[in-house]
Parts: C-alpha cells; sequence; structure tokens
C-alpha cells in the first residue's frame, strides 16, 4: 500500500513536470544549475551546444562566477540555497531544464529536491537512492555489483572497516579500525558529541585492499546506449599528503578522507570490459526498481583489487566532481564514442539538445 | 653456426613476408589487432588516418567491443587467442597489416608471434629481447643505459632488491627483500609450488630508490627520427593502496604490484634531453644487433633518483599501455612534434599510411 | 633614501627598455627563451601566435633541441649562460622580447637577470620578490594569503617544521623535524660543510598537514582580467616513490624532496572561489609595492588543509613547470576563459601579440 502512494505521488509529480514542458519553447530552452561543484563545465557545455545558460548563484560566489560572463546568460543571485523554490516560477518562465550535481541535494536538501516543481535532467529518484547508505548497497547488491560485506553495530570481527557517515560530510569524519570494541567506543562518542543522531547514521564497511578508480557513465535513453565517459582518482587531504611525510611522523597523525581534488587515470582495457558489465547491470537493474531507470550521468566508486576483481563501495546518481578533469577536450574514453571532444557537461547538453530536437515525447525520456 | 641458421631463418620468413606484401592492394590497407590492452587507440587511430579496421575478437569480449562499430570495419571473432593462425588466410585477403601490443605475445605464445606469415608493423625480434630479462637487460646495458645491479641467485648480498617473475605475469609474485638468504628462500618456495619452473625464471634486481616514470617513444622509418610521444606513471594494486591505509595495518600487508591503470605525468624540461639520449642510443644499438632495429613504439621503464640519474629497469619493445592516456588529444610533448592531436594509435597508422604511399619499398621499412 | 635610490635606478633602467622598444617594429617581434625548463612551450605558443622565435641554447643541449626546427626560428648557441649579455645587441636587433622561465635566474644569476638591457615580458622585479625567502613570504602574508608559521633559528618548538634552504637547489637538502635541537644541530652541520653561508640561508617552516596543489594564474594587463589556468601536483624524488616501499624498508630512508615532474589535479569548485580570491589579492598588494605589479604568469604553492583552509608556502613569479601538463589542448580550467586551447606558453604569446597589436604604449604595459 505505500509503495502504491509512492508511485501515486511521483504518478503526480510526473505528470505536473509534463505539464511544466508542455508550456516550453522546445528551441528555447535554458539550462539551469547552482554555483558550485561542476556548475562551470554544465554551463559551458550547453554553450557549446547552443543552449541558453542560467546561474543560480548564492551572494557570496557572485564575486567569482561574474567573471564568466562568457558561460552564464543569466545570473540569479538568491542569499542561501533554499530560496530555490522562490525561484522556480523565473525559471519556468525561461523554458529552463534543471541539471543537479553532487552539491544540489546537499544545498537543497533531499525533500525539496525531490518535491522540486521543475523539470529536471535525469531521474531525480537516483538520487534517493544515493542519498541513503542502505538503500545505495542495497541497489548495487541487486545490480549484481561485487560490493565490500557490511557489519552491524553489535557484530564482532577483527577484520579491517571502514566507518562512514551517511551524508555529504566529506569525509572528515571517516575511521579505519580493525576491531569491533573500538569501532562501537568511536560511534558512541560520535553520538554523544551529536555528529549523528542514531547508529544507522554511520555505515560499517569492509576495508577492501586496492586502489580506488572511480568509474564515469552516461546513460543515454535517446541514443539508447551506456558510455564510459572517463576515470578519476580522488586526491584527500589530509590521507594522500600523510605519506609524503616520514613514517615516524605520519604514524602519529589520524588520516582523513576530505576529497580536494581529482586526478585523471586509465585502466587496463581488458578490465575495461568488467567496468562496462557493471555500468549495464547498474542501467538495467534500476530500470527494473524505478522506472524510467538511469538517465545520464552517474558513477560507480571502486577498489581495484586486482587484474580481475573490481569492489564498489559507492555510486552516484548524478554528475561527479571527478568528469571536471576532462573539460574541453573530453578524456580519452568519450573519444572512443565521439569523434569530437566530449565531456560530460556537453554530453549532458546534446542529450537535452537531441530530445528537444525530437520534440516533448523525447524529452519527457531524460526528465523527472 | 648457430647465429647463421637463425639469421637464415629469419631472412626466409622475410622473404615470405615481402611476398605477402606484393599481392597486397597499397591503397586498401588494414589494420588489425587483438581484443585487448590498447586496441580501441589502435583501431580509432587507424580510423582517423582513413584506413579499414579489423579486430580479431575473443568471443566473451564482444559484447564490450561489439558497441565500437564506429572503430571496427569488420570483427573475426575466435574462440581463444590461439586460433589466430587459423584466420591469417582471411586477413592476409584484406590487405592485413597486424599491430601487436602488450597482450600480443602473452595470448599468441612468443614462437607462434614470431613465426606468424602475416606483415606485422614493427620488429617483431624485438618482442623477441623483451620476453627475456637476460636479453632485455643485456640490450639496455650495451645501449649505454644505467640498469640496476643485478643479483645471481648464490650471490650475497644485503642491500635492497626486488624479485621479479619472468613473463607477463604482471608482478603478482614480486617481492622486495634486503636478504639474500631470504631471497632464496622465496624462490625455493615459488619452485616448490610450481610457480615457477627454474631459478633463471626470476630476476633479483637491485630496488633502486627513487620515483617511477615510463616513457613512450616512436622511432620512425620513413621520417628517420625519434619521437618522445608522453610519459606516464604506472598505477598498481595494492601497492599504490597500501600508503593510503594508516601504517599500524599497512605493515601487516604484502605489497602487491599488478599494474591496472595509468596516470599522466611530464618531467622535468632539462631532463628530457638524458630522455631523449636514452631513446637515441637504444634505437642506435638495436639496429646493429638485429636489423632492422627498431620501428614504431617502445618505451623505457625507469626510476628517476634524482634531477640528473635516471635509472632503466625495463623496456617494451611495441606500444605500452600507458599511451592510453593520450587518445585523443595527444601528450604535452607529441605537440612539439605535430601541430595536431597525435597520440601512439594514430602515429602508428599515420606511419603505415605514410609508407603505403610511397610504395611498397618503404612500407618494407616499417613490416616485419 | 635607499628606496628613492632603487625607484630611480629602476626608472633608469625602465627608461632604458622604453627607448629600445622604441625601435622595435611591432610588427616583427621575435620571442627568445633559454633551452631549458619550459623553453618547448614557449617556443611552441609563440609559433602558434605567429611570432618568430630564438632559442638561446647552450652547447650541450643543442642536440636536443635541434629536432624542433619547427619551433625555433634562431638558435643562438652559447657555452654558457653567463655570455647572455653578449648577445643581447642581436637580440635586440631581432626585436626579441625575453621570456623568463624558472630556469632563467638561476642560470643567468639574479643580478645580470634584473639589470638586462633587454625587454623582458613581466615585471622582472617580481622575481627579486621570488628569490629571497623572506620577502616571499613576507609579499605572500601582506597580500591576506594564509601562509605557513615561521621559526627563528633561536626559537623552541616541538611542533613538526620542513627547513628550506634558499636558492633553486631543488629540494635535496630539505628536511622534517619535530625538534627545534636537531633542526639546529642539522643547520650547524649544513654550515660546516659549506652547503649554506649564512643561517639565514634557511627557513624554518611549520609543516602543515594536508595535500600538496599548486594553482598557475596568468594576470593579463591588456584584458585587465586574472585568468587560473591550471594546477599541478608536483611529483618528487625520493618521497614520491618512498611510499611504494614497505615500511620495514622506507623507515631507515631519509626522504629528498627534488622535483622531477608534475601530475595534472582540479579542485572542488567551491574551493576555486578561494584560489582566485588568493590570486586577485596577490596581483593588488604586488601593484601597491612594486608597480606595476604581476605581468603574466605566477603560481601560488600551496597545502590544502581540508576543503575550506589553504596555505600558501611559497609562490613563483614566472611561468611554472607544472603548466607543461597542458601544452597543446590547455587545461580543463583554461577552456572557461578561452573558447579555443589555452596553454600558458600560447597564452604569453597572446598577451603579447595583443599588446603589440594596440601599439607601443599597450606593449610597455607588459614589458620591464
Amino acid at each position: 500500500m505505500l509503495i502504491l502512494k509512492v508511485f501515486d505521488y511521483k504518478r503526480k509529480l510526473m505528470y505536473n513536470i509534463i505539464e511544466i514542458l508542455r508550456t516550453y519553447s522546445l528551441k528555447d530552452i535554458s539550462i539551469a544549475t547552482l554555483s558550485s561543484h561542476s556548475a562551470l563545465q554544465i554551463l559551458k557545455g550547453a554553450k557549446d551546444e547552443g543552449l541558453r545558460t542560467i546561474l543560480i548563484c548564492d551572494e557570496k560566489r557572485f564575486s567569482f562566477y561574474s567573471q564568466f560572463t562568457n558561460l552564464v546568460d543569466k545570473f540569479i543571485i538568491i542569499k542561501s540555497f533554499n530560496e530555490i523554490e522562490n525561484v522556480v516560477p523565473r525559471l519556468i518562465k525561461e523554458n529552463t531544464i534543471f541539471v543537479p550535481h553532487g552539491s544540489a541535494v546537499e544545498y537543497i536538501g533531499l525533500d525539496t529536491f525531490l518535491n522540486l516543481k521543475l523539470p529536471i535532467f535525469g531521474n531525480r529518484y537516483l538520487i534517493k537512492w544515493e542519498s541513503n547508505q542502505r538503500l545505495k548497497m542495497k541497489l548495487l547488491r541487486e545490480s549484481g555489483i561485487p560490493i565490500p560485506r557490511e557489519y552491524s553495530f553489535n557484530e564482532n570481527f577483527n577484520s579491517l572497516v571502514i566507518v562512514k557517515l551517511s551524508g555529504a560530510k566529506g569525509g572528515k569524519f571517516f575511521f579505519i579500525s580493525s576491531s569491533s570494541t573500538e569501532v562501537r567506543e568511536k560511534i558512541q562518542e560520535y553520538l554523544s558529541k551529536g555528529i549523528i543522531k542514531d547508529v544507522n547514521d554511520v555505515i560499517i564497511q569492509e576495508y577492501v585492499i586496492g586502489v580506488p578508480m572511480y568509474f564515469h557513465y552516461f546513460y543515454s535513453p535517446i541514443l539508447n546506449r551506456l558510455e564510459i565517459l572517463g576515470i578519476d582518482i580522488r586526491y584527500e587531504t589530509n590521507v594522500d599528503g600523510l605519506r609524503r611525510l616520514p613514517i615516524e611522523y605520519a604514524k602519529n597523525i589520524k588520516p582523513s578522507f576530505i576529497v580536494v581534488g581529482n586526478i585523471p587515470v586509465v585502466i587496463r582495457e581488458k578490465m575495461l570490459t568488467k567496468v562496462y558489465e557493471y555500468g549495464v547491470n547498474f542501467v538495467n537493474k534500476f530500470k527494473e526498481i524505478e522506472p524510467p531507470g538511469v538517465i545520464g550521468p552517474f558513477s560507480l566508486e571502486s577498489i581495484v583489487v586486482n587484474d580481475e576483481t573490481i569492489v564498489v563501495f559507492e555510486f552516484s546518481g548524478r554528475i561527479v566532481a571527478g568528469t571536471n578533469i576532462y573539460v574541453g577536450m573530453g578524456s580519452p574514453y568519450s573519444w572512443f564514442y565521439w569523434n569530437e571532444p566530449m565531456y560530460m557537461g556537453k554530453r549532458i547538453a546534446r542529450e537535452i539538445k537531441l530530445a528537444t530536437e525530437h520534440g516533448l515525447d523525447m524529452l519527457c525520456k531524460v526528465i523527472t
């Protein structure tokens, strides 16, 4: 019954979104995004494809983004991203499709985002699955993708684990341990300090030994194909700096895992087939679970254990910041699909453009 | 006597190859490669240069490669790469030049590869030197390139060494030690477990302290020049992941050295002169030892000790996977030679195309 | 009084430089640089912009640079870079603007460089501030940019510090310590061995825990704007190699910090606003201190502590070698400013070209 209600609710919202799209002039679409994360490439991509651009910009970042009048046709300055609902009518008037990125949900809040009465590129419900650690791992597991073992709070273990907090807190409170007692003590401490509200706000995950790689995918409902558009390695402070410190000093410093940048990487071609399979499985499974399924960019965050085993510990259901590496000229992978420079921001705009050229029915395929 | 026989044998094979080339329509050449390693860039490079492409694809990878009908004109599906000799007649009928990559010998087997009655781009005999650790180090040494010290099985030492296995086993069994006793024990263990068959299957090499860099070269017999087309760093599991783990845990885990990816890097320009010298010396020496010498791509795998010392611990006598980084737009170095995007796959195709435009004699310069 | 004298001196030199520029045919400018560091991209950039190029090349590197006749219109071979003053008349005759890079001052000497009677692109006096550790940190501090704490020789401390030597000695003698006693002993040792001449030749700097990132800027007096053209991570031997060594061995080896390469990286977009602010502050402050202020390329070398804190421990007042990464196609950032491939060498040439097109007054804005 609950599921039906949710579905009804979704259907109603989707009905509203389509009603909005009906009012749009498809030859005069605007792309809007928020001033952070991968906004510059989303804007540039839209301009490359000849679309109009709107940047919803918070006051304090305007001095930075105002440099890029070549990329932004219209600035909508707001005091706080909470106010986004207030600007929706203006956005609709400009035939706007909103392109969410990794900071969108963090800034707007998940509920506001899910209920936004504005056409959004991509499947907004994938973000819901991304935002909850349990749903996230469930989707990966059901897609048949190898994931790390997960432990419950009361379980005893003596193997290496990483304890992660829900939400986009960027890894500041992540920690590694090999003792279930230590893990429980630390979680209690987080509870008492108010860092978390519930034991279920953390996930206790097997720490997989290997090297991290993050795969950038784009699923195109218009071309009906999955593209691998790049790979990155995250650059995290201080963990990636500690290793430059002599061991005698480094051993006394607790590592943190705050992502501050991304480094390009390519994978052995024989392993690329597996990367592709994982992506296909993910797309197929989500289509079953939450129609219309994946639309546009997503990412599988993984540990490469050896030349045959890739374990995925997380996914992102929208453009990831690692794609910023390939702005302009595309990645080594995007060239295999497109005989022209193609990066994620441009790929998104291309999908929207292709859809609008085919009319409202097609456009509805890439919008929720 | 033995040498003469070998030479006669080579001469006879080469005679056969030239006979095959005589039957080719030089205006209608196909490029073929195997479905792994750097196949996608070899195919794309050929398409960029207007050549026809054939992918010899094993069954289980077809679902992956079949995405790229834009890059592959014809798929030849085989159950196993062992069967390659069976498809040679079909390849010859299509005026095919085979472009080997780092997995070719591993898949086909060295003997089959060396005796393949099919025109191969590059000097197939360089692969022979690459495939044997002793010959490999000999060629580097005789080229006047600094190499790590090598120890024999019975030699006593107490300096840091890395013990490597022959063949393309990817570093799974490599280990580091500073004790000759420990090294001998470990090698005995490998013998008893059947991981190696002979003490000579391992090489005990001084572990040079510094940072790895892998230099990608292309020697052009047609333009009579050596080009530096890029540099990479290998991304190896788990050794490059261990350093992200707190020392208390990392110290208990044995590092492995399985290459799973590559990261781009540039070198200080004052050291680039040395990189160029090494390449020139290598090309000159191999021309003496094994005419016609180096043709096309090769790589020197090195440790940069300081800003004046580069030690080379290995070479590859064909395209390396690190060049996958630069697909599409080329590397910072290729732009100094070519006022257009130039990556290794395209460079190979360009050389073949330039050769065919000049006729059979020129083509014979880049084929064995 | 001293300040006035310096100013008079500068004024006189600047008067001479303008007199030289008056003799130039602005439609026929040559760009010259020295054969090292980032020479290839400076030359290629100039050719891309249609300018003539001169390479002042030392004898022993000629065999390397002579490959690039496509990039160099004229070679001026000299035995030693000390002789540069002797070739100034020839350079002037060719309407030459000299583009200094990171090795220029090291090779020519600071005094010779500052007094060179040759039009130099950029503000040569910024190099003076760069060359002195005290002035360098002073400029950063006065720009309101967070810098590491600095300790004096006699100060007692027990926090982590890095001890750096003045000059371009590349980090060979850098060391890390957490004991003021040990630091003093080591510095005394350097004094006695003649590695340094004075206690003030070293700087004792707080070792900031985080990850390094190096930001490449270009300030354009012609377009009156600051551009962020890229970011890199330095690749240093042996410190970046030690982390691949098992801890039991690595712990006994002293790290060195010799830069031998550079790796590309992008930063989280929300932090890019801070990177931009730092650059703006630096440009504004230096305009006050040393008119005409910053011209062209500079770099802030930093440690990213977390997603809100970036500490700058050094700057470079000219093109840095890290920009070599982006030769050819530009960086992900340069594409936001320029709808065409734009890398630092080309950006410099573009600025000179734009200036010459506007006449002598404009050209004087980018020359000292």
